[in-house]
């Protein structure tokens, strides 16, 4: 994806071709307590040569669908070599599986809750691991903070070169999420709300390739014709509301200077429709 | 504590035998100002090869036994060449001293405050030095800011190699804050709350060693016989109280599904009294 | 800046001679989105061996002065030769055009909007390069997150060795903000309150180059005669006002224990007068 710069050491589309490990976290613990700090220790006490990137700690807790989505709007633009640390897991301590999640595209470690499936949705192949191999555990573990004492450790081990079926067996059933692909319908195509930022800009589930020409977007009453190429188009009356092509992929439903969220009252899940302009729906 | 995988390259306990420096930085700077990136900007001054990590910079503002506890908590996760860099300093530019203290299990930077005290208390031998060498200092050293100027470029040359001796004379009278070790009581062991985190659940000082058979917690006025394993327990309804083994190694009281503070009505300090259930208090 | 200790590999002033390439980060994303993430991803995946540094992600929405001034107070700590990746663009797809600025004091990359323009207040010397070269950029360039597809790119491609001269032509009417030099008036000098920090601390455009004996300054309707060398000096009554030399390097506007900015209800660009007491205003 990167345009190659003449002294750039860089590979296959751009992706480097270093050694130095990337690791990213991603979790719900908030930025107060000890907790990351916790993760990144174990980590370094392994690995002390890893890159350490922050995607974000400020996951609301135990909101799956916002850490799924957070990832799936990132990891594209981490080295294919990137380990992903994700870690919201509402199910510590009992019997829900931690897992690693081997693609082309990245690397992922943390619970089998359906955190990492709208990358299944998008990558062509995927190998799932079940983490089993105690060996590479903190001992003691404790059954509050699987981060520190089974998912740190296991994704140092990793980045020092481990394979990941050294971790236990393949797993054929890991638990999704609902899909993100639009449903078709007679009149165009059913989609829904999949993220509110923190601008208020809703983003919902339409790719560049559910669009056709002239396309309309229902959502909450509303029929949306105006397409705008970035935030502060010049036109527009406060409060217009317009769609978005946003940067993570998807259509956004936004509103001039405004919060679209706060003008639609929409939450997440909400129901959004796309038709054609001549397809009257 | 972590086992070794076939390819980690550890060595006792699993710390790392690599010679990347590992810095660890907790303060009560936030995270909006440009406080946390001059420390960080001059540490790497001196030291571009230094792995930085942030344990927080939340602590609320000047509350050294909060920085303390959260300190604590989380240097074992650490490799034990690590140096941690902690600045709660509501003292800055008087008399208070800065220093450096040398232990097993980490080195540790900052002011003579109390905030290393509960490490102090566990760890079996330390030295503390009295940093007073101002070649080391950034020059000049301002009155307001002596984590950036004095602390910041002391922890690079310390972690470029420099003995800690180096830096100033030994000293014998550290500034300790009230010990973490519950007091022994007719009836049982008398403790208290030592911190409450963002999930509202109470961390108490007692530790493993001091529970014996049929444990019974007595905090602000009730009285607790119910342990758990872990948080999402599946027996018990919404807001029992409950005692849980936290992850920093002390009994925590919580509540399923609710802050335990909240219902208790509990602050930090509060007296909390163990007993054993054929001791009726 | 910094004395050399004794096994320091430093160079002139401190200044670290290594190769490490450090680049720091200073933007208005917030932490709760991918965005962050996202620019650290792409850096990594052309550089993966770049020492990130977070300056701060808290900069309020689309305020070009306070992140002005955030870079102001610290570039300085770090090496000349750290990349400041500088992102707060409200004009983000509009035809603002996309800079690097090279001094010798460190490299700078963002939006031509004034985000770097108390510096080059400061610095002797500068050559701005309008980023024009596509090849550098990740593909497609998005309309509305230039900070992934155009800015990462291009700092990762200098920390890797890149001249500056080839990302684009040299510009000569880089967009400046109000000068931070007061102007000389009869009775002394006139500036303004350039920061409001998090303590409430009122930092005024007056350096100590500004100050003559038995300084006053006027602010608000108050007359204030008092100048002290740290927050918590000995003497004072709660709420008095007192001058500070800050750590930034500007005079401050403090108030002993509490908000100097709600006790004169100010604001940034409120109006500061410096005279000397025997010329009375």
């Amino acid at each position: 994806m990167i345009a190659n710069g003449r002294k750039l050491k860089t590979g296959r589309a751009g992706a480097a071709t270093s050694t130095v490990p990337v690791i990213s976290l991603l979790t719900d613990f908030g930025s107060a307590d000890y907790f990351v700090g916790a993760v990144k220790g174990v980590i370094l006490s392994i690995n002390p040569a890893a890159q350490l990137v922050d995607i974000t700690h400020e996951i609301p807790p135990h909101d799956i669908e916002a850490a799924a989505f957070t990832l799936l709007a990132s990891y594209r633009s981490f080295p294919p070599s990137t380990i992903h640390l994700a870690i919201v897991d509402p199910g510590v301590g009992s019997k829900r599986r931690p897992v690693i999640i081997k693609t082309a595209a990245g690397t992922f470690v943390g619970p089998d809750n359906g955190i990492f499936s709208y990358i299944l949705d998008q990558v062509d192949d995927y190998d799932v691991f079940h983490i089993t191999a105690e060996q590479y555990f903190r001992a003691p573990v404790s059954n509050t903070f699987h981060g520190r004492d089974i998912f740190a450790p296991v994704t140092a081990a990793l980045s020092n070169g481990e394979r990941p079926g050294a971790f236990g067996p393949k797993l054929a059933d890991p638990v999704v999420l609902p899909s993100l692909k639009p449903r078709k319908q007679k009149q165009g195509l059913q989609g829904r709300i999949i993220h509110i930022d923190t601008f208020g800009n809703c983003i919902t589930n339409f790719t560049e390739a559910d669009i056709s020409e002239n396309p309309e977007v229902l959502v909450k009453g509303k029929r949306i014709k105006t397409f705008k190429q970035y935030f502060t188009a010049p036109r527009g009356s406060s409060g217009e509301l317009f769609g978005i092509w946003g940067s993570a992929g998807f259509l956004e439903i936004a509103a001039n200077g405004k919060s679209a969220a706060r003008l639609l009252h929409a939450k997440r899940g909400d129901p959004v429709k796309l038709v054609t302009s001549h397809s009257q729906a």
